[in-house]
Order: C-alpha cells, then structure tokens, then sequence
C-alpha cells in the first residue's frame, strides 16, 4: 500500500514511499537507458555506461532534484558525463560530486555546471575544492539566467534555469570535440551571459514528502516569475491568454537591459577563488537565437506549442531571428502546471556545438 | 483576454480561445518543426515538408486531438506521410482524411491506421470509400489494443491506444523500405495482435471548451483501466503506490487471455468490405518484448520511470525480455495525470524497423 502522509493523507503521485521518489525514478531511468547510463548510489550519481574518454574535458552538473529530465536524464554521448541529484529541492553534496569527479575524470579536467542556488554554490564550491585536493582540475561555472528577480527565497542574484539545459547541449559538444578546459569555461560562460529566462506558474507544485501544494494559487490566478522550486516570482496576476502569457515573458526577457553582478570562479592561474565581474549584453534587433519552450512537468506539450506560436511572432517582430528551437518538458518543477521561455542568442560557433550529435535519455539527435 | 466559459470560470491552461485550442497548437508545431512538417487548415490535416516520395505507400493516421504528441507530431521521415487531427476528442471528419490522402499520395498506395472509436472507424471507412472513387488504393488497419474493456462509451471491441504508436512507427519504417502495400498492412495488423495496453487516471482531465473536469474521482481514488477520453475504465479502487500500480496494469496485459473479434476491412482483391476474424495470441515465457510507459500528460516523466521500474521486475519474473522500451509522454489525455502501459511481443523484423531512423518532431532518433 501507498505510505500515507501525517493527517493519514496521499499524495496523487505514481510513486511508492515518498521517500524513495529519486531512488526508484533514477533507477527506473537507468534500468530503461541501460546502454547510455548508470546510477551509482551512496553516494548517488549517474554517470555514463561507457568508460570516460582519456583526454577529453569532462562536464558534471547537478542540484537538487525534481526537475527531470535534467540533470540526470543529459548524462550521454555529447552532454554531461556525470549529474549528480540532491533530494527534491536540495542541492546534493560535496561527497556526491566528488566521486564523480573521481569515477569520470579523464585526465583533461573537469567543468562543474551550477545553477545559481545558495546551496548549490556552497556544495559544489567545497567539491571543488576538494577534487584539486585529489589533483583533479576542477572549474565551476555559474548559470544565472533568470530575469524575474534579483534575488531569491534561496539566491543570491539571479536564478538559475532554462538556460542550464543548452549550457549542458553546447558545452558536452565542445568536450566531445575536443576543446580544453579553459575554451570550454569560457563557452559556458558565454552561453550563460547571452542566455536569459523567465517563467509562469499555473498551479503549484506538490513535494511527494510534504504532500500538499507548495504555495496557494487561486483558482483565476498565476504567478509570473515563478522559481523552478516554487519561489515567488515577480507578481500574481489573474489568469490571462496563452498569447498574453507569452508576451509577459518574452518582452520581459527581450527588454532585459544589461545586467551585472560579481561572481566567484576559480582561477585556474592564480590557484584561488577570485571574483569575477560578468555583465549581460541586452539582445539587439538582428541577433539570432534559440528559442526555448519548457513544460513545468504538469502541463501537456499541446500547450507548449501554443506558447511558442506567440513567441515565434513575437521574435519575429522585435527583428529576432530563430535559428534553432526547442519546446517540451526538460526543467521541470514536479507537477507543476506553467512554463518557461529561454532565449539564447547564438553565433555560429554555439549554432555547429547545438547541432552536433547527442545521445542521452532526454535528448537524441544527429 | 482569457475567454471566459459559461459562468464566468477561466480554464488554467495555455489556452487562448478554447475553441482555437488545435489551430494555435498545430500552428505552433509546424512553425517549430517547419523542416519537417507543415499544416494545412480547413479541411485540417498536417504533412511532411518534403514532397511525397514516388512509389512509397504513404501511412496516414488522425482521430479526436488533445492525445499530442500523437499523431501531427509522428508526421516526418520514418513514421506517418500525414495525420489527420478532429477537435478535442472528436473524430476527423472523412473530407480531411481525403485531403491529406490527396497530398501525399505516392501512387504506392495508403495504409491508414485507425484507432477502434467508433467515430474513427466509421469516417476512416467513408475515406476509404471516397479515395478508392479517386483512384487512390487505401486499405484501413484498426487498432485495438486496450484490454481493460470490451466495450466502452465510443467504442464496440476493445479500444485503440498505445499501441497505435508503435505501429505508426514500425509501419512507417516498412514504407521507408520500400515494403508494398499488403506487406505493410499484413506488419500493421501483426503488430496490432502482437500489442496490448492498459492505463490508469489519478485525475480526469479538462476539456478546454467545457473548462470542468470530465469525470470526478474522490481525493484517494483511481481509475483503473482508464480511457484516453476519459471513458470509465474497468473499477475505481483506493490509491496504491506506483509498484502496486504497474502489478495491476502489467498483470492484466501479460495474463489476457486469447481474444478474438471480428472486424471489417477492405478486400482488395474482392474489391469490397469483408468481415475478418483476428485473434490475439497470448504472451509465453520467452518471448520479446517492447515496454512502453506513456505519461497521460499530466504527469512528470521522474514518475513514469517509477513505474517503469517496477514494470521491468515484473516482466523479468514472469519470463519476458524487454528489448527495447519507450518512456514519455506520447498518447496523452489532455492534463490528466496517470499513465499507460503498453507491452508489444516483437519478432526480429520488427525490432529492425523499430531501430530504424526517424525524423518527427516527436520522435527522432538514428
């Protein structure tokens, strides 16, 4: 029988004991993707079903989880080479990305992805520090590409999102090609600077361990600038179309004007954290980009593309080119009913990386 | 504006008009996959960009929409020439089903792929009848999977699901190869008898134009045996957990017995309909197996390989070998949250058509 909650309530989940929610989902995936992945538990991570390429720069990312298919569902030929899932909403731990640092290292050194979460950025921090302990070379690079707010329930400056997914696409190709560890740090912050984001919740999501919904929505309202866990976002508004919806964020993350913050990176020459000033140039009339349509998990793809049909418009108008899209569910948020637009404007060198092959659970191509 | 339903209650979807629910979302799916497929609208039916290929026997599928990805996103190399979309869970009406024959045409002939809903087979049948006054040669395969029930609201026999998708995909591949007609529709049929399913609903889904909820179930309750429209299924039992869950579905799919009816389907040597008995053989220890786990649209993809999971023991313990599987969302029911599962007995020819590449904005790989 299903484990029922305090209150003697149950949760309207496909799970067994909340508890084991990540256990058995990873180990569902890894059992379906058997030839692409394997999950290693205690401490947990997935990394690939084939041995690490010697030579080759390795990509690791991880947070906590919820959010499938990311990160575990990128792990493959041409993406990330190891993920490493925290409980839901939680960032994993240091103990956790430092053995797959260890399992996947090939020797070329290692990039950690982070989205931008207090928590995240501590761990993976210490994991940092700790693999150059081993003589492993790590770098992290920060994604923090959400537009709704400047800080957080659980951020300081800007959320990490969508942005996180084609960092992974873009980045895992430019391993496989070849690129060193400093070419592919600097890619990945490129990405990250042209790569802006902004989200709408319909409905909350619902913690399998907790049981009820996360926050209150009315049953005419949304929450515009909704985090991926939840967080409140920049204001509640009552529900409006699906092509006002769009305009909403598009033009919030279109208009977004030039943002600059102070982040902390390794420094590979001087051997020390340093900190490093990123600024976001705004998008100009004429830029390419890649349009990016994400589910919230509970919302079916059919509405997705309603979204994107604006957005495409939208694009079209402000003098935005889309050279490359995609629309469906990749950065999820449980069951939560919304979605989230991604713009990252390309040059040619992101265009060849995003169109190289990929094998993974999540996405396949070329 | 959001429209407003009778009462003055907005539906929380990304919706702009219900009733403009299809055209937005099939406008949205060519924009983002203009390389692959296009949409043609009044009479309404989406085709490949690519022009008909000379000699090929062109698959066309289609039945009520809101089941997306399927079928308009199956359409491209490797799976269906066209597909045919109605309203919200309503058939397609016999003139789009000749449009879209019209178009893609090759001169090789037509299989079209129906689903066992009464609606379906009666205007598939009339299409037939309009395309052979034409001259164009079009034989209709009727799928009739779902072993929860024999009869349902919208259907005599057993109803059409997960394995339409299945054969979309291995029939699309056979035309690719240049099979012939009769060979393709001899596949069609062995793959419908070789495939079975059942689903489960943990909550109706909305209909946007009526904007409440299709059926009621209480805050612990499922549906076993569920619909894709959400037509009652087989008993409404307590909640379980996600193992007792894939026991209940993966059970009644490997113990159905033998099950035989009589369907109608053109002759083409007679040149008229004939009666055809068909009967499913059972599944043996030993034999082959693709699984599939199709989310219902509502529910996250961590959940379905929770099933999967449980579903892979099960087939293990009772002697079946999962060669190949599917996880995601692909036959939906709008919203709903819930999934199915589908078990199809593969031979080698079906596994190589299986693997073969295909191109659609649903599914793509190789």
């Amino acid at each position: 029988m299903l484990a029922l909650l305090d209150g003697g309530k149950s949760v309207k989940k496909l799970i067994n004991q909340p508890l084991d929610f990540i256990r058995d989902s990873l180990a569902g995936m890894a059992i379906a993707h058997e030839d692409i992945i394997k999950v290693h538990f205690d401490p947990t991570f997935v990394y690939r079903t084939q041995a690490p390429t010697q030579g080759k720069v390795a990509i690791i990312s991880g947070g906590g989880s919820g959010h499938e298919p990311m990160h575990a569902g990128f792990v493959g030929m041409g993406m990330l080479d190891a993920a490493c899932p925290g409980e839901v909403f939680t960032s994993p731990t240091p103990d956790q990305m430092l053995a797959a640092a260890q399992k996947v290292d090939g020797g070329a050194g290692i990039l950690f992805i982070v989205k931008n979460y207090s928590g995240d950025v501590m761990n993976f921090e210490m994991a940092t520090e700790l693999a150059r302990g081993e003589g492993i070379r790590v770098v992290n690079v920060l994604i923090d590409d959400d537009v709704a707010v400047k800080d957080s329930l659980y951020t300081q400056g800007r959320r990490g999102v969508g942005t996180t997914v084609l960092a992974e696409k873009i980045c895992g190709a430019a391993a496989e090609y070849g690129y060193h560890l400093p070419q592919i740090v600097d890619l990945c912050r490129r990405v990250n600077l042209h790569g802006r984001s902004m989200g709408v919740a319909l409905t909350s999501c619902t913690v399998p361990s907790k049981g009820t919904p996360t926050f209150a929505l009315g049953e005419s309202e949304m929450e515009i600038g909704i985090g991926i866990h939840g967080e409140p976002g920049r204001e509640r508004l009552n529900l409006q179309s699906a092509n006002e919806i769009a305009e909403i964020l598009a033009l919030s993350i279109i208009e977004d004007t030039t943002y600059s913050r102070t982040v902390r990176e390794w420094d590979e020459d001087k051997g020390e954290w340093v900190d490093v000033e990123l600024i976001d140039p705004p998008l100009h009339k004429g830029d390419k980009v890649l349009a990016f349509v994400n589910g919230m998990g509970g919302t079916p793809l059919s509405e997705l593309y309603i979204i994107y049909r604006r957005l495409a418009e939208i694009c079209h108008q402000k003098g935005l080119t889309i050279v490359r899209n995609l629309v469906g569910s990749y950065i999820t948020s449980l069951d939560m009913q919304g979605c989230s637009i991604t713009l990252l404007k390309l040059d040619d060198e992101m265009v060849r990386l995003w169109d190289a092959p990929v094998t993974t659970p999540a996405l396949r191509w070329g």
